[in-house]
């Protein structure tokens, strides 16, 4: 709630949160925007209100002096269609947001003073009206959910929704998506779809779209840009690049990774380079790599695998001083994935007294095996190749029949791909397709 | 194993390995260093020599004419004592070496083609007898593991050893370590030790000694010249800090992962800065924060807490789809850590039908904590701070009972120090000691 003379002035007005204001400063300045609720752990007598270009600002109680309504708050059917100034062979692209919840669809709760998924597609809209300047835009929610919470299943319910918007003749996919597994869904949904034939852009947001600080605005406008100027034809994510607003990057769907809990620039490409840059208010983009599926190179016929919800997959992080149990615990799954240690180690091999315990280890994991579950190996180092060719711990793994030798795939991308491929394809045509690169999550050279 | 021509002309002048010989070359130049076995994947037509500045060179077969020992191979008792360059009080500062292998004391075992352990402390001396040059050396070998196979009872035979020489007087102690776990041992040996009165740098290399591109060399006299000419007293790391040999890092003991699985700049400060550059061309030190322990700054008497052996601790890392097998693992564990997903959270919320599942791990995860074990939440984004107020799987795990809110600990420094805590305290100490900044490993403001 904003502090008692900010809802007078508002009072007064008749303004009520949404419409867009005029608001009179008693410098003589004019500030207009959309009125927002109260900014998270805002200062109470600053008024918040969203600029046209998409970004709020927050203008003190004492400065204001008087507040006038140029426009009540928009309903999704009374949004003025725009003069489209992209143009596709005459017509405007038409691009189809998909809703699954997150922070970008998230507002302050003033209960709890935390953040809730409260925005509707129609709302998020409203926000965001300068989106329709580059496509028609349609809308369509899937899930209302913390990304920390997705399964197996909501992947499939995506990949349904992406199909069908395909299969109406959609230009291009934006997916709003909550951050925290964003990286996993892009990976999910790119080994999902073969001669995918229009992008597939996910976005977030770090910080809720009211909050002052919110991303989401030039994150979605991005990604909206690069889909309708480009012939990029891939699952890509479009996030903040940088510590200011300057650009976003487009960065590959088996090649990223959250790298910050709270920064809007959290999204890192991680041995590989993002697409482009997305030059948001010059709206231009500027390409980083040729390296990249257009749409002149998607000729097949569109082929959708997706996943079995029934599979067990675990990720297991070596770490020091590792118990048997809990690489035990993942015996009987389909599959396990070990974030090992440097090239590709874990803990199996006892040398002195003190490292007997090691041997229980081997022992632990030598049963996983039996037990029919595919394990493969990746790096908690993230950047770099696993390489078990060097030590006599990976010479071991390899005996044993540990997957992903001279890969570099993410541990979260190998997860997604472990899951997928036990769900599409049988048990021996694994280990060929764990070393084959599908969907660009393997490297052919090594970045350093 | 080298080409025939190499070793006919090493025959004919009788020079073996370790010696240090000349190479005449037909273009009448002359190079001089050590002869060192074939390096790994090197070329067998090329004979590698170490040169007096630690690198080693490889020659081709065709460019050379003769080749003459000029001083067999040195054994440790013979090593001559050179004129040190650096006193303090004019006395050589006193540094000893505790080995405890990895890559920095191994070398290619051509039976397998891989790298093994095989250097003794004498030999690596004899490898880079410019070290003598700052300090008089001592050297031990307390290990001869792979880093990935240590374990608590290594942790307390390394605390041992240093504890030893600080009571015999050394200046300061360089560990040598592998590099897969070098940085959970940094952070080990921090927590050990309160009122250190003697810098700790552990070095390691990702490169074998005995390889051209080894950065051996570089790391240990980096850290040799940082401890005998500076006033740091804490524990650190020295490693390479770029692709090139320009630099090292100082970087902190509880704020330092390995980021690359082969790169020699592989070890990277998060959350924080590292302490210091070591140019060691130029024997300079270049301090990047001012924020050190120094000598002056250590008054009260030395504490050493070790670690209990038989301390269970695990280590989950979050993922979608996660099963309730995985959290179950850690049912009558001591303790355990959550690697999260972004501000720190892990899906145990269910909010439709294909998430009813995340209802089992809710039921898992309070099984764990019933059963005594602790619990606590870092994060998988590695930058950043944890924060579980914002959002309701946030709020539903602070109600749990789970620490770490508002900390920024690596997954790894939490894994070392809830081991460390659940060692030396009792459990109703933890929760205050847990977000309490004891050794660095909780920065005071989020870096961006």
């Amino acid at each position: 709630m904003y502090a008692k003379e900010i809802i007078e002035v508002l009072k007064k007005a008749g303004a009520s949160e949404g419409d867009f204001i005029r608001v009179m400063l008693r410098d003589g300045c004019v500030r207009e925007g959309i009125l927002m609720p109260r900014s998270e752990f805002g200062n109470e007598k600053c008024l918040v209100i969203k600029l046209k270009n998409g970004y709020n600002i927050g203008i003190s109680a004492k400065k204001i002096k008087s507040v006038e309504v140029i426009e009540k708050r928009k309903k999704k059917d009374t949004i003025p269609q725009r003069k489209p100034s992209k143009t596709k062979g005459g017509k405007k692209p038409k691009v189809v947001i998909l809703h699954t919840g997150g922070t970008i669809a998230s507002r302050v709760d003033y209960e709890t003073g935390g953040v809730k998924a409260l925005f509707s597609p129609e709302e998020l809209l409203d926000l965001f009206p300068e989106m329709e300047k580059y496509a028609l835009i349609d809308s369509k929610l899937i899930a209302n959910a913390l990304s920390e919470n997705l399964r197996f299943g909501h992947y499939n319910k995506m990949i349904d929704a992406i199909e069908k918007e395909i299969k109406k003749g959609v230009d291009g996919i934006i997916l709003t998506h909550g951050t925290d597994t964003m990286a996993y869904t892009a990976a999910a949904i790119a080994f999902a779809f073969e001669n995918l034939p229009v992008p597939v852009i996910l976005v977030g947001a770090q910080r809720s779209s009211d909050r002052p600080s919110s991303d989401a605005a030039m994150n979605l406008i991005s990604a909206l840009q690069f889909i309708t100027t480009t012939d990029f034809c891939d699952v890509g994510i479009c996030m903040h690049a940088t510590t200011s607003d300057d650009y976003c990057h487009i960065l590959p769907a088996c090649k990223t990774r959250k790298m910050h809990t709270s920064a809007r620039y959290a999204f890192q490409a991680i041995n590989a380079k993002p697409y482009a840059k997305v030059w948001w208010k010059e709206e231009r983009v500027e390409f980083l790599q040729d390296d990249y599926v257009r749409k002149s190179d998607v000729k097949g016929k569109l082929v959708v695998r997706k996943f079995r919800e029934d599979i067990k997959v675990g990720l297991l992080k070596a770490h020091p001083h590792l118990m048997p149990e809990e690489v035990l615990a993942y015996q009987g799954f389909d599959g396990m994935v070990i974030e090992g240690t440097g090239l590709g180690h874990i803990g199996i091999e006892s040398f002195d007294e003190l490292s007997k315990e090691n041997e229980e280890v081997m022992k632990a994991l030598k049963k996983v095996i039996e037990s029919g579950t595919i394990v493969v190996m990746t790096s908690q180092c993230l950047y770099g190749r696993v390489n078990m060719n060097v030590y006599s711990t990976g010479r071991k793994l390899l005996k044993m029949g540990v997957l992903g030798n001279l890969t570099d795939m993410l541990p979260e991308v190998a997860f997604v791909k472990l899951a997928w491929l036990l769900s599409n394809f049988k048990k021996d045509e694994i280990p060929k397709l764990w070393h084959t690169n599908l969907r660009g999550e393997i490297s052919d050279r090594t970045l350093e």
